[in-house]
């Protein structure tokens, strides 16, 4: 019995191709998954793929795997070839967020998307964020991931005027612990309009630039260039 | 003292005027604010405003604000012109999700933006959905509103290749009471890339939405109308 | 001591043969049970057993059990043979839903009720739901099985007639993390009628489909052949 | 802009008419709802329909509708007529958990189901329960209504061998306010196979039994009447 | 820096003896302390003493410790001998609760109080509790322990009339997990007046028992023993 | 159909009186109640009956019964005489646990039992505690009354050495808001052997203490009055 | 019986003066409070003293206390005069912070201790803070008042060297409802060093303050007046 | 890309060195960060820095740590040499604090700062605190380190009137287990103006004494020298 439903149509109907969620699966499942690849398909991108899982898949598979520890995730076939345009900007709190932010960077390049990372620029430095700020105003979308507190959320929201994603992290102890106070204070965030993705959802959180970049690609002739208020200056 | 200091510069800052939420201001502070607005600004949201405060505000204040108390929102001098282009879908699983959906419209209007909402579609009666799927892809950013186990937010999710943000509710009771399921199911939905904001937030969703078209009027000479995969048909 | 009393007479008294949980059990414990059964009883049912208490037991023990690693249960003895009737469905939301969903099956296979397994049609592609809907709608009792967000409970409860038993799952991260959500979201369904079991309880789920079908063979000639409103056309 | 869209075809899609959940709605909206109904349909089921709400809807609606305070339910037009065949039962474990139990029995006989219930048989006086238990396993389905810590859910579920539906309730303090205690307490009952619906639903515990009545009315042709280890002795 | 201060006077100030909890302490901490107890004492109970950190004790220690790896117990020295008197009961709901009920067992042995144990009597095999209730109603003090929905707790607090103390245990998986629902189904239990200890703390209500068993032997002599409308018959 | 089923045989089985549970109930079912109370029964004590409810019952049942506002009490018929032997502590932390602890004291009287109540004396000042020490510890059973961290309940079973019960109210707010702080602080105390009732449960903390003394005037005379390590100077 | 127990030495002990919590007391608790307070004593602070409570006093008590609504306190007999030295800074995220702000205020004017308020400086428009900034770093004590996502405390303690106290409050909705998300946020800052206090405690933060001066003045003359590296310059 | 940014105004900015919170990071990240530190800085500190993660990195880093394994922190450098004045104590519910306990006193060693440590005097024999009281008092600042149901914040806010910082440890099971309980404890405390840090926060305790030095050393010349009300004594 096929475990796995191939959504070859999820591009045409959602703007994303389709991604495979490893971390609750066998490494079995994953192989299985990875041979069941229809011929011609683009790509596959394989996330939340732990390095021993990785070691485990045969040898010709893993060959055709880029596979990144660090982000634990893994590029079946090529990725597309980036899309003209600007770049997303991806806005780290501190080093321990560097896995989800780099989930997020390997989703956008997967699918096309440029991206500049910025990192280590948490509140507790301030001026760490002021001196980028400049570069950050420029992006189309900015994503932000923060664990601990997650101050810096609403700290680029209060600064930026163009959509802005948060991205929580577990990063922390204590009331920390596994992210939940992350989560809470970016949703509670005294900035106004920004959106929040799950707990370490480096994938989702790309997903949803993705979207937005969608957007911005199909409706583009239809706005008028009028910058209402000069946003971002 | 004063108690408030206006943020004049916020729509030069992110885009978006100033906005006072009440919920936890007594009637004094609200009146103070009012009458503190300079003159010569454009306007005022003010949200979370119960019809009991309201009523409680001078006469010539009340006489001055557009009040709404299905929403609790009121808008001080005149709203912005609606903006040309496309108009936001906002998208309501139940009746009892009006109010917050009619905060997100208000906030919407309040900044020059068009709106069109889609009433009770919840997933239980799956078809309610179907009949309005294409007219509801149109758009280029759609809010999702539901309570309870929020499934709408996962449907819309897996439907439509735009922007998509979710605006969970309190509506329920039990477990759904305040509106947590709502959320949490908002932010483990196995459609990608719809981020979530704070439970009942309208005004936030209608932000989130704001800012993606501040950044859509922004970079859309900067993007070619090539269309990655051909998303939305 | 005794530690163990086996309940014999559980099938008489509530139409389920006796079962053993044995997470919390040491291997000590689980082969005093197995070898305190006594002769001529027909079968018994074991589950939680992990693969490395199983291959801690002895060896004429092991000889004795049809293990199955994926759902991590064993059955000691034949199965009960399957009873005449229709099959059960069992609805699977993804791949990583399987052990959950084969404990359910291997728990319908031992108690001889026929079932049938749909896998991979989660919500994120609905298409995949609808293409199957009809041989779903054929079923007594439809178990649905998911992790994350579980809106596939919420849809199947919106598009079938007869019984439907929500099976939430640990599957998922952040705010998903140990089936919380997916719980929560099954119980605050807005498809009305469908009751939840624990997370991960495979076997639970089956055991109330079971019940379920007790009933139907108990009270059948009782009630008329009369359809309500023609369900489930 | 009409806010509810009447789902005519729930009963010929799922076996269960129409209900409007009253709680999250204003006034209002209940009387535009009850207006809307199309001329010859049979009946519409309200619930949580508070009596403040009632008493504030336009006297000649309330004239049409069959009010009950204690489980705030209100019928409009005819209840569908008692179909032949076992009543369901009800098991209450107190006094207090008689609205509860009332919804259940009023959506019951909205949609023509028998049922009869069992008052104040609490675990705490064990011979109470004891008295009826030959009455009770009669019943096709049993709903054990029970608040604090629903202990009742598994001893019932231990002594009978058909559908149990267990249905916690609100009743308690400290630990057990809002009903979590008994909700957790029913999912992780020691006895098997019984599933549980959301805090103080007793419409969806209704339902459930009425979607396992359709069962067996659908199915009770198809099966032998063969009774597996004779259930229920 | 002696890190640990022997509490030598507890017994002659609470009536129990000094023990000492080694789940967060290092062996070395361990260690230092066991070398640390003066002589002439007359012994110390080490809890949660994981037999990885026993097997590492130096040997000349281990040869002084009479340990039970069920109980992750050890006794140094030797136990107080038996004082005359009734016996506690422990009354156990299934196997997996055996290590919590052997602390509690352990703990009452140590300090010299009779005892005897009930195994696998859990509620949904109802006879098996009741085929043991006249013994068990003739002890003074009566543990019940329980982990999943604790259920057991409150059967018992309804059918005896002497002091129970309620044990919650970790035993469980979904919301059981960790021993959160049966820890407040004890507190919430229908049952009056069965106070409870933490989750797994059989050290705990073995205390409890002890202190009432101080109590007894303390103010035998000050009571009439006019048996108060004759409990316990 | 009667709503409720006097249980007239619980003195006899465990030792305590019947008591109602006003919170959940309306006042026509605890009128009711109190209607259908036996002709020659001793003594009702009815709990939780707020005084609006009081005030609601009929003129004559409201006569009969001995209502205390502060402790929300209200004793049907006599309170049994006291018996004798030495009274139960109730010691208080603040002004505030004063409704609690008096529910306790109301229910010990009821009962029979004599207590001695010690009011505000927490830990902040310990010398308002060490000052009453010596009178606290003459008690057979101390019932120790605390909210917001509850610290007086260790701080008390680290002095006492006979039977102490922890009764956490819900006084405080913040974190301490609705009593969790308390339970668990309770819960967790580093004083061995002092099991807890739920938050703000007066009346459970005094049946937990009548248990006890039933044990105690039970088994008075088969204890030897020999007392181990001289607890308690 | 004295329900209250005035503790004359805290001054002496603690170098605070009493002060009575009136939450959760009856307003015939604060006037027999009051009453009772000894002649000669300097001053008592009243905290949570809603206005209904006030009002419901006799009305020689009131004409005694020096009320102020807006912070729910009342001072009675004469504050103490105000100490020399440096004043405590108490700075605000916004107008709704105004109560909890103005509880500490008047707790530190209470004390003698001089205080200095900064309101609505938010970190949504940070620039409010920065202009302040030379100001605050001037005191010896920073009071940061913030709800929502609190994300002021860690901006605060990220620009200041001295003593910060956070103090989260109950402002927001949904996750931020209760003030936990401001708590943990506060508790998990990414600025070190950043104690917290509980939720609305703005009693509690100004005593935390006051003791810092206690200390200040109390050690003034064995410190040198070397500055360590310079800090806050 | 440089992933870590170095803080190097720290000092200047806000009176504290930088530190490295290890937990969350690679050995390939925590070897770079130390590599990367710039000539001539004094000192950096790591925290977290498990055993494990030590033993990993380069050799000759390694020979330039002065690492503690009990604490987890290692110290890159010279620590400050102590400035005069008085000691920061630390006081240690149990031998289990241990580790916290010390990660406080390295913190405050590494910044030059004395400190005394006051071991295993938790209230369950509550004469070990007032046997050390005098000394303690003496201190400016006193850190109290306690899990479990952590009374012994309350208890020693009580006797103290200078600075009291209270450290919640995640010691303790049940409830208690990860420290959400002795966090509350503080929180909730009965005794006023103790502010509390994250859970096992032993550094960030340690920071907020730093502060408060900071405070006293710059504000020292600028206070009298009075001492209200004679606090202390």
């Amino acid at each position: 019995m096929a475990e796995f439903t191939f959504d070859y149509e999820r591009r045409s109907r959602i703007g994303l191709d389709e991604a495979v969620f490893c971390a609750g699966k066998s490494t079995a499942q994953i192989a299985a998954i990875v041979a069941g690849v229809r011929d011609g398909v683009t790509g596959l991108l394989l996330t939340r793929l732990d390095p021993e899982k990785f070691e485990a898949l045969p040898v010709e598979q893993r060959a055709g795997l880029d596979y990144d520890p660090v982000s634990r995730t893994a590029i079946l076939g090529a990725a597309r070839p980036i899309e003209p345009g600007p770049a997303v900007a991806i806005v780290l709190a501190g080093t321990s967020d560097v896995p989800m932010a780099r989930e997020a960077a390997r989703t956008l390049h997967f699918n096309g998307q440029a991206q500049t990372t910025f990192t280590d620029i948490g509140v507790a430095g301030l001026w760490r964020l002021l001196d980028r700020l400049e570069e950050i105003r420029l992006a189309p979308v900015v994503i932000v991931v923060a664990g601990m507190d997650a101050a810096l959320i609403s700290v680029v929201g209060g600064l930026v005027s163009g959509a802005v994603i948060g991205l929580p992290t577990s990063v922390g102890y204590g009331v920390a612990a596994g992210g939940q106070t992350a989560l809470h204070s970016g949703l509670a965030s005294c900035a106004p309009g920004v959106p929040i993705v799950n707990i370490d959802n480096g994938y989702g959180a790309a997903c949803a630039a993705l979207r937005i970049m969608n957007t911005l690609r199909r409706h583009a002739s239809a706005v008028s260039d009028h910058q209402p208020g000069q946003p971002g200056r």
